[in-house]
């Protein structure tokens, strides 16, 4: 009989978030070890692999497990490469041959390894919003903007591995704003939480209107959501415009590839009450009559905290 | 042994192009029959079954025909219909069932239906200039702006079949040109041979500059090529900025699909000499740092005259 169950790995800046997984999206054990204590790689992947065999004897699954899916920054599904994370204490500017060091270290068990929006799609397809669908983008709103395109039942990973970097398409076009990535103009400066933040102090420098969120230090996009709750103008407003640009990116997005869906996830797409209709409007008003009103706006369905190991677990199962 | 030859059949406004070709892309037999001299589609099914049997009777390889494969307006791959083909007097607003009217003419040979642009990316592929590549994006440069989009080694059509409308991105976000389709901005506004000639006539009114193009009526994207040979300088920066346009929306298709290259093709690309620097200027100004200078471009390596046949007919080989 074929193995059973699969292995999640998300690996972030801090913590490494580890999981057994069934073929029907429920995490059987789970555990977290810390991501920046190590500064070798070859000791993380040690810890890493007493943890997965911990999770695995904890779920009684010894023998059936199919393979170890892995969320990663930087991670390229061709070479099962992490390169230049800078996040990552352990990688830095190098290249970690990840997913062939972790299968040494589990004597041979295959791994797949992807960015964590790709395995957010592959998440969704396999356990939530988007299962059955073959053609949707999964658009992560977090602290960047991810993303994930399945075009036909399969993640698009493009002639190097690194396809579907939406963030950084442009919103704006002629003086938009500084991106970290060096560029200016990219969706993420305007529609990841900390663009909403920046919106935010933007808005309250050009005029005086009242708002709740002159009260507030250090703005965050969580902020601005509470004051758009108690009916701020202001806060209203800038989810209003986050939404707009959204919608104006995923309309090119839709001319692209013709998804069936977008679907939302992250920090952000916690808003849905205020971005849902400016983006749809937005959306529909810049797609060719073909599209118009056809498209669906859908949020992930993943509970949360879980959505990270379901999604690199959901890899597996592909191995 | 297995059918060694297909057919590729081209539906143009006015004409249809009809020719039987081999493994190597050469054209055995090929004919022309009008297309708009027909007002019911059963009419002119019948005369484009009797060029078809003509041709493959005048190469000699009657029983060797695997399939045909058809470029068309508003054709769809997944059902095999024309839909709502204004241009096209049999089609109108109704939905035509073209590949089943056709395959029944044909005795119950195959046929495969789609549009020019996507049929361009497979002839690209099978015989010309992107012939190995996986991963690359076709950008028709015509009277308006098409695209076939190949992600993994096929073409992609989307949840509806109608993926790879590039053309109508947007390239300008606020007060951009009002397009055909109904939307104002699109990059077929600008970089179209239509959208050369309307930035020429817009900017011959905006200054006295001295210009060959002050001479000319009615002026062609054909008149600011030869301007700009001569070199005018009013052209010369009509080319670049053109360039630019596209440059830009190249940018935001890689961080899509991460293609090993942009394939350019129609009328327009025969300007290379003077929209190859400034579209790679820009697109690699608007890239990612992982891609910038990575990104070929590069121009069909078919003769344009066989073009529309050697692309309807590649579709055929996958039937």
């Amino acid at each position: 009989m074929a193995a059973q169950y699969v292995v999640g790995i998300d690996v972030g800046g801090q913590t490494t978030k580890i999981g057994v997984v069934d073929a029907r999206g429920d995490i059987l054990a789970q555990t977290v070890i810390r991501t920046d204590t190590y500064s070798e790689v070859e000791k993380y992947i040690a810890e890493v692999g007493e943890a997965v065999r911990k999770v695995i004897s904890e779920a009684g699954v010894e023998g059936n497990v199919r393979g170890i899916g892995v969320g990663a920054p930087n991670a390229n599904y061709y070479t099962g490469n992490i390169e230049n994370a800078v996040n990552l204490k352990w990688s830095g500017n190098k290249t970690i041959e990840f997913s062939k060091l972790l299968s040494t270290e589990m004597g041979g068990l295959p791994v797949a390894l992807t960015n964590d929006a790709n395995a957010a799609a592959v998440g969704e397809m396999t356990y939530g919003a988007a299962k059955g669908m073959k053609n949707f983008i999964m658009i992560t709103l977090g602290t960047g903007v991810g993303s994930g395109i399945v075009i036909g039942g399969k993640v698009v990973y493009g002639h190097d591995g690194f396809a579907g970097e939406l963030g950084h398409v442009a919103a704006v076009r002629n003086n938009g704003r500084t991106c970290n990535c060096g560029k200016t103009g990219c969706l993420e400066t305007y529609a990841s939480a900390i663009g909403v933040a920046r919106t935010a102090r933007e808005w309250l420098e050009l005029s005086d209107e009242p708002s709740l969120l002159r009260n507030v230090d250090n703005i965050s996009s969580k902020d601005v959501y509470e004051a758009a709750k108690e009916g701020d103008a202001l806060a209203l407003r800038i989810f209003e415009f986050t939404g707009r640009m959204l919608g104006q990116c995923f309309a090119d997005f839709v001319a692209f590839s013709a998804p069936e869906a977008i679907v939302l996830f992250g920090g952000l797409a916690r808003s849905k009450e205020f971005l849902t209709q400016p983006i749809l409007d937005s959306m529909n008003k810049n797609l060719l009559a073909i599209w118009k009103n056809k498209v669906k706006l859908i949020y992930s369905s993943l509970k949360e905290s879980d959505a990270a190991i379901l999604g690199a677990s959901a890899l597996a199962w592909e191995l």
